[in-house]
């Protein structure tokens, strides 16, 4: 294993003390907690995220006005645990209720339930929001149904701006779970990740070897086969995510996202495939984005995130708005 | 050689296609040309950057309001030709002249000094400020004297505010090599990066083995040895830059620079024990950022960028203003 770190066992807090160190004009740890929070808590409902770590930017790195409230993180790839998760809910709670919005994972799920539950006991009202973007398969390692992964970056950012305006818990759920079923998203993976505690690659692929539908911990995808050109993972990606939505899509928004390991210039080419493509079959791409917002840690690869926009000229505003957050 | 492009030998062309497409609200291509310029350029003297491609999302991600006005992209590892740069500055003058902001390369020396002299022959001032931050080495490999790296960056970040402040060309030049002048950097290297053309690592490192000194071309470094704790090589680096300094500084900006390969994870983990140094030799740090800037593809890596703000606080305003890019 080569990674610059110190102490496998200790990452996630050396991590979390560089990260409000680094940007502690915009965040801040909750005393002895693994929550990173708003410098500035707004008056509004409170969105919290988080998850294993291991995904940065992820989602530390969307914590800011009009993104989330705070962020609470796991060791890597593994749920934060329900005290952590209480603790983000108390310390960003305003009286307008607290949303959790959490990747569909059966450890995080679990975990975020019973927070929400002990949040409720103390008479603060939390809901939960479960992002399932990733269509690339069912009820694989982890997960029970579709796994949550880069989509979710989309969903702080339309929520984060609607919340920063005063909608109220109800409302955010209700356009949060709208948002969540328009969105589509599927990886794929030339190399796994090494978790520091465990020292070795999470899956083993061959030289000349990719594979489709890897989801963000190195859980496995449906098909294996030799690196093709960039062209044409994209129109596997894109006929894939185009078949699964039901109806007519006219306008959508993209997100290319890098795995950790994957170069801008991979990512850019790839993106270039996919406005090519959707172009070919007449849909509007009216809002796009490129970079690394949902890693698994060194993995190279990327995943193609879409959202239908059509009709929806309301979020496209949400996705446009000023921020300020370390990585949106 | 496993990347997601489609041939090797158009990558440039179809990355910056990607770029364009997916930021068109910010940025535009120069007509038939290798050009990335702003949509709207202001009233100001007009600040060009540019070098190989291969250091995404250098320089093109920095072209927007308060940074450059636009960026020239040579192919990768290799210099924009003088024609190219050429394009770049007659499409960005508007009267007030240009500054060219070069990273100390040979090559790129030699051709941005042609166009400047094309230029001049149409009536048009163009400056160089020749960025040479890198003390690993002197007298590299495509380099004499010392190589320009990630501070580059900061260089387009303070001068791109002075120029929208309406500093003239002669003033931006003078505090431009001021800037450069406090500038200190020094990379680390795990894993080489293969250049596509080329389809091989462009060094070897043994699995076990890192060197300190490393160029963002891959360039050798001045030692290679096993693997330390980011501790041990943060002391490394951060003694080598501070010895360097000719008078006592006191205040500092700290830039962590991931090479393309290397999680934030690490990059987060190696900027806090840089900030326990600093703070242990009572050096003030009161500028922060971590991520990837100046890249080498995939290279794995990071490199540590300090520049002096003792008693220079306005840089520290500029350094802090808001910008439109893709990527500060």
């Amino acid at each position: 294993m080569k990674k610059i770190i110190n102490d496998p066992s200790n990452v996630v807090e050396e991590m979390l003390s560089g990260i409000v160190r680094s940007y502690g004009n915009l965040v801040e740890r909750v005393d002895d907690s693994r929550v990173i929070k708003e410098n500035k808590l707004f008056n509004q409902v409170s969105l919290v995220s988080g998850g294993g770590s291991g995904h940065e930017p992820a989602h530390a790195g969307f914590v800011g006005d009009g993104m989330l409230s705070a962020a609470v993180l796991g060791d890597v790839f593994t749920s934060p645990t329900p005290d952590q998760i209480l603790t983000a809910i108390q310390s960003t709670n305003n009286g307008q209720g607290v949303l959790l919005i959490v990747k569909n994972y059966t450890g995080d799920i679990l975990n975020f339930e019973m927070a929400k539950d002990m949040a409720e006991m103390e008479d603060i009202r939390a809901e939960i929001l479960v992002v399932d973007d990733d269509i690339a398969v069912e009820n694989s390692l982890y997960t029970a149904g579709k796994r949550g992964v880069a989509g979710t970056i989309l969903v702080h950012k339309i929520l984060g701006n609607y919340a920063r305006q005063g909608k109220n818990l109800d409302q955010l759920l209700e356009i949060g779970n709208d948002v969540v079923s328009s969105l589509r998203s599927i990886g794929i993976a030339l190399k796994g990740a090494t978790v520091p505690e465990v020292g070795k690659e999470g899956f083993d692929l061959a030289d000349d070897e990719i594979e489709y539908g890897v989801g963000i911990h190195g859980e496995p995808g449906y098909r294996k086969e030799k690196l093709q050109p960039s062209k044409v993972l994209a129109s596997e990606l894109v006929d894939k995510i185009l078949a699964s939505y039901g109806s007519e899509t006219k306008e959508v928004g993209v997100l290319v996202n890098g795995m950790g390991g994957t170069p801008l210039m991979e990512q850019f080419i790839f993106m270039n495939d996919v406005l090519d493509l959707l172009d070919q079959k007449g849909i509007k791409v009216i809002f796009t984005k490129v970079g690394n917002f949902m890693t698994s840690i060194e993995m190279q690869g990327l995943s193609l995130t879409t959202i239908d926009l059509t009709d929806k000229s309301e979020w496209l505003g949400n996705l446009e708005s000023q921020v300020t957050t370390i990585s949106w």
